[in-house]
């Protein structure tokens, strides 16, 4: 039972002597604000929260800053215990020049890109102002505000700052796929709520794929009737979405993916494909060969009558097209389609493409949207007036911007490849590194995280959206020069309780999901190995496109491990210090650590007894007993400042060796620090 | 650090050594399920669950059979792992009779009060067979078959028995209350999911009250426009809850309570009161004056058209009209309408409401609905088709069936009142003790838990429906002699965790709370506080409905204080035994735990640096710990076989009195058994 307590303080003693210790000394500029905002002064006041708050708003809003000033007592309320029901609700008649938090607003803001969202908050002891030109800016100092309560003896109060706040961006997106996996309006609000609370202004709806079409339409209801599973928003619910989504200040922008991407769209309507085949929802995730026929002039028809239809469902100014994968293989099957584009001097698939898009721009430029699309669209010959979100890498991006087109930055920003928050915090959309020129930056529209769910379900979807996405909110809204990574993830972790509070469920979902995993109530065991293992990266969990299908389980260890550990994170700062100051709480932490992982296989295997399905994940509990012993061995040498022999060296490197394969589909994140520890006992690669 | 792995130590130990030992003889008799089945025999057989799994359907269901059966396998891909993907959705194409899983179905289940619920189950080493002769009794089966999933070394099995299974009463709801807390869909849904796992078949929503109304009238649009805050279902989502619950094979009853609660509709159509003033949504709760005038005949037209639009908008044959708590005052208050009962004869206001409910029934019948009301409105006069739900005493439930309605119990089940599970338990709507005749017996439809929302929220309502309604689902389905509490207590342990893979939350948000309430990671010291204690029972939380309103907050030492806590409950059960054998290892125990209890109150402390809000708990803390030092001190005398004097006894039972009192709104579990020790230790009522 020792282990336990072990755990506990190991993880808690870590945390308290690291990340904190590190980042101390930048407390004082940036709070605990994510994003951190543009100019910040302290002025040593500060305005106690009492049951007395209130909130009056003047100026010339929009109705949604009464609504989200509401929230914000809620909010304040819940954080604070304070019963702040004396203003059930902010409206007009609230407008009192002397409340406690007075919102001014000069003017109602626009769901539109480049709207202006500046706002100014300054705490005083009698009051807190928030000056905005529009409602959407005052959303963002509500935020900022609800980040900065604080605690002393004497309760709970806002500290006295002076914030001038403004985004370095414009397009601060999240995409959210809910096609491979759909997902229910409630995720869709949480998300939106989670967006909000981070400053992040677009939710980018992936609405069709392979797999689905996930939207009502009520010119082809042969769309969600045979191609959804009955799984789609019905209008009314993405009306609901739009205003939920409005209220908050995000725009919705939704996808709609032609001409490849469509065997759900070809599964209600076969007759516009390129090849005649059989067509039925794909189960599988990947790049797959059903495209729309070009050449068919009944495309056009059936594409001009959906999306005029949507494009008034979604009132936003730009419609994505997708435009990406496409094999080419069914046009180059179809003798009919080869016959075409050689009539027509195409050279290959993508002027085809480049064809279709050009068609498919006057449908969305009538109904008043601009066209975007994916990067693959970038072809010669594609009009002026798109915008491309990069997906394939840094090159296809500068050049898109070097061009002259518009461009959102995805690349480095897919959070469905379990990188860390750090990878992503530093991966800027206008490098110090590029020389953009004044005009050319002006193309940088902003980014978009991307949430791809082939291996996501409802369940686990948040642990893969958060708190990481508040790392590339804070990238796309804060100066370039913000990226000092300790404080960022000091900074994550406060942000991180806040997105709970809200309703988010990063963590809270993984004790059901170990309590369902070992078949009972202890969870312990289970929990030491899953803390130190992350999914395979990449792709590699789905074994290229083959493993999982939507009917898959997605309740495996693989979907308990979260992206960017902080044990091992710690654990390797840790093992790094030691190594150049052999500091004696450090070796002792260290080696109490490495006993728990040495011991937990044996608690992992009596888990195991209930609970068959953990086979996958024996040889990882396995290998983390012999790693954690070659690390202990390890220590052991470094403390009698002895040197052992090779044949111990190349039999503990083995040992890591093995550590390196995956279990479960997950891997040990701990080897290298443990390596370092083996080569440093063996005299070889000190630190 | 000890402290921590004494909790969790002593947790697991006190769970495996009592709950578990004492239940254990009953194992083969009930497995894990609940409720437990009418008649259940072993075979010795097995049926092992392997990827080949199939599912197959025969005979003349209706086609929520094949959703369901689809949902099963997802289901028990989820528990197992396993990758049951060959069948992503079972259809009619899926007859092969001889497939691992077999379902015949005689003919459509349809949705009505007393339709064949019965079911037979039998598992054999090469097939599950469920016979049923609808398929609302064949989805009964598949609950209980994933009830019986068993592990072995050699992995995933269904164990061999015969079923023969079928419900004590045909009525068996859950009364959730959506006004005085408004619950999102995806609550009703996943209550919905919890519902069907433990076979209640009746969702009766309560819609109307003085705090809002929350349906989407078309006939009267400014019902929700002007009383819902815009918290209201569409007729949509309707339709949608109707639809999900049919697929589980769970009626809706709808609720409007008239002619008192009526508030909101008030607010609406102030043209309608008893009494002119000002009407608007009320924010407090409990019993108020506003009530429909019953001489006004628009009241009557207006209830006409609404009553007939949503008798149309909810299937069910039954329509509850509430008619509960009419305080008579506005009727008293209104010369008019004393004139009036004057004129027809009325001695009281009851007489007027009966009245006013005779004018109400001829509206529902023409709508083919039978009226239900709570008991208020069994008065001479009422008509013998309607159906009385008892609420107010057993007296008022005798009297109902002996006098010929129907009736459904519910007093005894009031969830809202934090009672332990064994009280609803044992709560028998056909008790042994009352003499009914056959033909009364009749009358007893079955019984509903009622989820009152005064102190709820979506965030904390499954703590409170969970996993205690699971308890009285086998109240109303199993044979009265069904009746061990700790057997029952040790299959809602299991049930619980099935009701959490299921997506309810009455477990899992307990951490993010404590998170919230701790205001940072570290909640062991709050932890050990919560786990002791519950809110206060009744409605006392609420102080005589004075202290909590619509906009409180409902994130508090007391929301995340559940109802029946285990922890009190087993150390009880320590004492006891300890008390009668004087077993070491027991001694041991009781006081390791006494000890943390003591030292909790130091690290209380450290977390109340960083949540002022735990001020309210203090007290409740200080106590514990003082009472675990009187137990302590008690357990000494008791080991030394001392006596201690009497002015030990009286400075001891000073600490138990005040370690009685009330702190947040919460109340220790643990003083009682504190007590026995320490009356034990003075050497009276040792027992």
């Amino acid at each position: 039972m020792k282990r336990n307590a072990f755990i506990i303080r190991n993880i808690l003693v870590l945390l308290l002597l690291t990340g904190w210790q590190f980042a101390r000394a930048q407390i004082n500029n940036t709070y605990n604000l994510m994003p951190v905002p543009r100019e910040l002064k302290t002025n040593g006041e500060r305005l106690d929260i009492t049951q007395n708050f209130r909130v009056s708003v003047t100026g010339h809003p929009d109705p949604r800053i009464y609504a989200e000033a509401s929230r914000f007592i809620r909010r304040l309320g819940e954080k604070t215990g304070l019963f702040l029901d004396k203003q059930g609700y902010v409206g007009q008649q609230d407008n009192n020049p002397s409340a406690p938090l007075l919102i001014r607003v000069q003017r109602p803001g626009k769901l539109d890109l480049n709207e202006d969202e500046t706002y100014s908050l300054d705490v005083h002891d009698q009051q807190v102002i928030i000056d905005a030109r529009t409602d959407l800016g005052a959303i963002h100092g509500l935020e900022t505000l609800l980040q900065l309560i604080s605690t002393d003896e004497q309760g709970y109060y806002f500290p006295g700052v002076s914030i001038k706040d403004q985004p370095r961006f414009a397009w601060r997106g999240l995409l959210l796929d809910v096609v491979l996996h759909f997902m229910p309006m409630d995720v869709i609000k949480r998300t939106l709520d989670g967006m909000a609370a981070v400053k992040l202004n677009v939710l980018h709806l992936h609405l069709s794929n392979d797999q689905g079409f996930r939207v009502e339409s009520k010119v082809f209801p042969q769309l969600q009737r045979k191609a959804s599973d009955g799984l789609y928003y019905s209008q009314e619910e993405i009306r609901e979405i739009i205003r939920y989504a409005g209220q908050r200040g995000i725009r919705i922008v939704p996808e709609f993916v032609v001409p490849a991407h469509t065997t759900a769209i070809l599964t209600a309507f076969p007759e516009l494909a390129s090849v005649k085949r059989k067509y039925s929802l794909q189960r599988y995730f990947g790049v797959f060969d059903p495209v729309l026929d070009p050449t068919n002039e009944k495309v056009y028809v059936f594409l001009d009558k959906l999306f005029t239809e949507m494009a008034h469902l979604f009132p936003d100014a730009y419609f994505h097209i997708g435009g990406d994968e496409n094999t080419g293989k069914d046009w180059e099957n179809n003798p009919h389609i080869r016959a075409y584009m050689k009539a027509h001097g195409m050279k290959n698939y993508m002027d085809l493409q480049t064809a279709f898009n050009k068609r498919i721009l006057p449908i969305l430029e009538k109904n008043g949207k601009t066209m975007m699309g994916w990067d693959e669209i970038l072809q010669p010959g594609v009009p002026k007036n798109i915008v491309i979100q990069s997906w394939r890498g840094n090159e296809a991006y500068y050049t898109s911007i070097k061009r002259g087109y518009k461009a959102i930055l995805s690349y480095g920003y897919y959070i469905d490849l379990i990188q860390p928050a750090s990878y992503h915090y530093l991966n800027d959309p206008a490098p110090d590194s590029v020389n953009f020129t004044a005009a050319e930056i002006k193309n940088i529209l902003g980014g978009e995280a991307t949430m791809w769910s082939e291996l996501v379900t409802p369940e686990t979807v948040d642990s893969r959206i958060w708190p990481r996405s508040a790392a590339i909110a804070e990238r796309l809204w804060s100066s370039r020069e913000i990226k000092d990574v300790d404080d960022m993830y000091r900074r994550l972790d406060r942000v991180s309780l806040n997105l709970e509070a809200l309703g988010l469920r990063h963590e809270a979902y993984k004790q059901p999901m170990l309590r369902r995993l070992a078949n009972g109530y202890d969870t312990r065991a289970l929990e030491v190995l899953v803390n130190v293992i992350e999914p395979l990266k990449i792709y590699e969990r789905n074994q290229g496109d083959t493993m999982y299908s939507a009917f898959s389980p997605y309740t495996k260890i693989a979907d308990v491990a979260t992206p960017d550990q902080a044990l091992p994170r710690i654990f390797s700062r840790e093992t790094d210090l030691f190594l150049k100051n052999h500091e004696p709480a450090l070796e002792k932490k260290i080696t109490d650590q490495l006993l728990i992982w040495k011991e937990n296989h044996q608690h992992f295997l009596e888990t195991l007894r209930s609970s068959p399905e953990l086979g996958e994940a024996v040889s990882l509990s396995e290998n983390l007993s012999r790693l954690a012993a070659a690390g202990l061995s390890a220590m052991t040498f470094i403390h009698a400042g002895q040197q052992p022999d090779a044949d111990w060296l190349e039999g503990q490197l083995k040992i890591t060796e093995k550590a390196r394969e995956q279990g479960g589909r997950c891997e040990l994140q701990v080897v290298t620090p443990v390596e370092q520890l083996i080569k440093a006992a063996a005299g070889r690669d000190w630190h």
